[in-house]
């Protein structure tokens, strides 16, 4: 780890600048850690400060674990049913050129999208030059958003192939929708954030934006998989003379793939968690000390 | 309107206390808005500090209304949707009595839960004693809460008049996993803020937990009725000869129900942006001068 927010970091001027917000409040609210936390010089002791950053930094590994571990099981289920299940894959028109929808929206619109959205989370990236940490987010995303695309293909190949219509149902249009909104996200950040020539108050102005929308597109994207795991378990588990019992009495497939939807929103609520809180935001991005500068100079918006 | 935050505000001791996080960060970071963010001293003048609260009040209302009227607009269609296609409304254990489900779901997980989250946004609240307003609010969510069981009530009373399993579809899991975080949320909610003997430290400990699964379930309740318009449609729109077409001809019926959909989303959107935005936070709530204390003396936390 380089460097966690902190009385030596040297973005931060003061303890009381370099220390989350949620703590400066919880302080002058008399909280059961009495960080002294109006003093504004610089402190030498390592205790309670430090103890708590630490607590902090914990705590936050603890939930990226539990990030990790959840994304990487939606991925191992949502293959498992489609292998086991489902017949596997091939790209030949038929049901199991479909099968690459499911496994190929969950790992890019769902699981790559919210490893890259947390990214500039983990203590580990801070302190260094943005710039790396950047070009790898927009990689990250740049590869969920080619997944995602396949995994539109897959499913419109199919309907092609079989002469059903595109986008009638309401999960097509969620689900539409969200990619749709991912890519303009993407295009827009990328011209906003990466480009040099970008100007400072365009930056200003699309972060709160680029933020907001960076979580709708999550939840919209686990709203259509929801509904597109609960369509597709209707349309297989008929339990009328197909060798399938119906979804009605549970089968295992149908457990499996509700536990896949279960799997999918505990990873949404962790990532969203881990966004949310202020604590673990990297230190020169809280509204305290956040301050903008040209790309490549210091990479701070 | 009472008092929005400001220099004239009681609970601030200055402009910049007064002054929303990312219009100071904004103004320390070189925004197109030169509102000297550094001086401590109360202003006397109105310009430009005042110009931009105002600018940020007005923003709020417009999307206040957006947020007024998204709602009505989604109980509106969604009753319109069961009256006109569905056959209207009974209880009596028919497919009459399901037609409340979707109703008082929207109505109550949905619509409801979203205006009794933002109720501490509205300006026209703060500066006054939060007693009243906490109490509207947990009474906007107990009717939320209300609805939503009467409307879970309507489909396993109808499920169980058919004799069809409760609980085994995936909609059907995010649902009353939606609802049973939301009664938790409640009891501990009313437990933790509103009781006089709750301690400050479990208010302290407790708030952001709140606030971040109140935003939680409002998510999930988008997925739950997401899936349960889709699946809803599929069931109904079989174009098999039952005098409906086929939901893949998309009908007027399946415009609606999809256009439903779309304003659920839309709804929530609007509702996790008021929610988000930290300019529109109640003064005393924000981070830079929450301050915690008892209730029936000082309402703070």
């Amino acid at each position: 780890m380089q460097r966690a927010a902190g009385p030596s970091s040297p973005s931060c001027s003061s303890t009381s600048d370099c220390f989350p917000l949620s703590h400066r409040s919880a302080a002058r609210c008399g909280s059961e850690s009495p960080a002294e936390p109006e003093k504004h010089e610089v402190r030498a002791d390592h205790s309670p400060t430090d103890l708590s950053r630490m607590r902090s930094i914990v705590s936050f590994y603890i939930c990226y674990l539990l990030c990790l571990g959840l994304g990487l099981a939606c991925v191992v289920c949502v293959s498992y049913w489609n292998h086991r299940w489902r017949g596997g894959f091939a790209w030949d028109g038929t049901a199991l050129q479909f099968n690459w929808h499911p496994v190929l929206m969950v790992t890019g619109l769902i699981v790559l999208y919210g490893n890259g959205a947390v990214l500039y989370r983990v203590p580990l990236t801070w302190g260094q030059n943005k710039l790396p940490w950047k070009l790898l987010h927009a990689t990250l995303m740049l590869l969920a958003l080619v997944l995602s695309i396949v995994g539109l293909c897959a499913v419109f190949d199919f309907h092609n192939a079989k002469n059903t219509p595109n986008l009638y149902s309401l999960h097509s249009w969620i689900g539409i929708a969200a990619t749709a909104l991912f890519a303009i996200q993407w295009v827009v950040g990328m011209a906003g954030f990466l480009l040099p020539c970008s100007p400072i108050s365009l930056r200003k102005l699309l972060k709160p934006v680029h933020v907001w929308l960076g979580g709708s597109i999550l939840w919209l994207s686990i709203a259509a998989c929801i509904s597109g795991i609960n369509e597709k378990l209707f349309f297989v588990l008929k339990g009328n003379g197909n060798g399938t019992q119906s979804y009605a009495n549970l089968p295992a497939e149908a457990v499996l793939g509700n536990s896949l939807g279960v799997l999918i929103v505990a990873f949404g609520l962790v990532v969203l968690k881990i966004l949310s809180t202020l604590n673990w935001q990297r230190p020169e991005s809280r509204p305290e000390d956040m301050a903008y500068a040209p790309l490549l100079q210091e990479e701070n918006e």
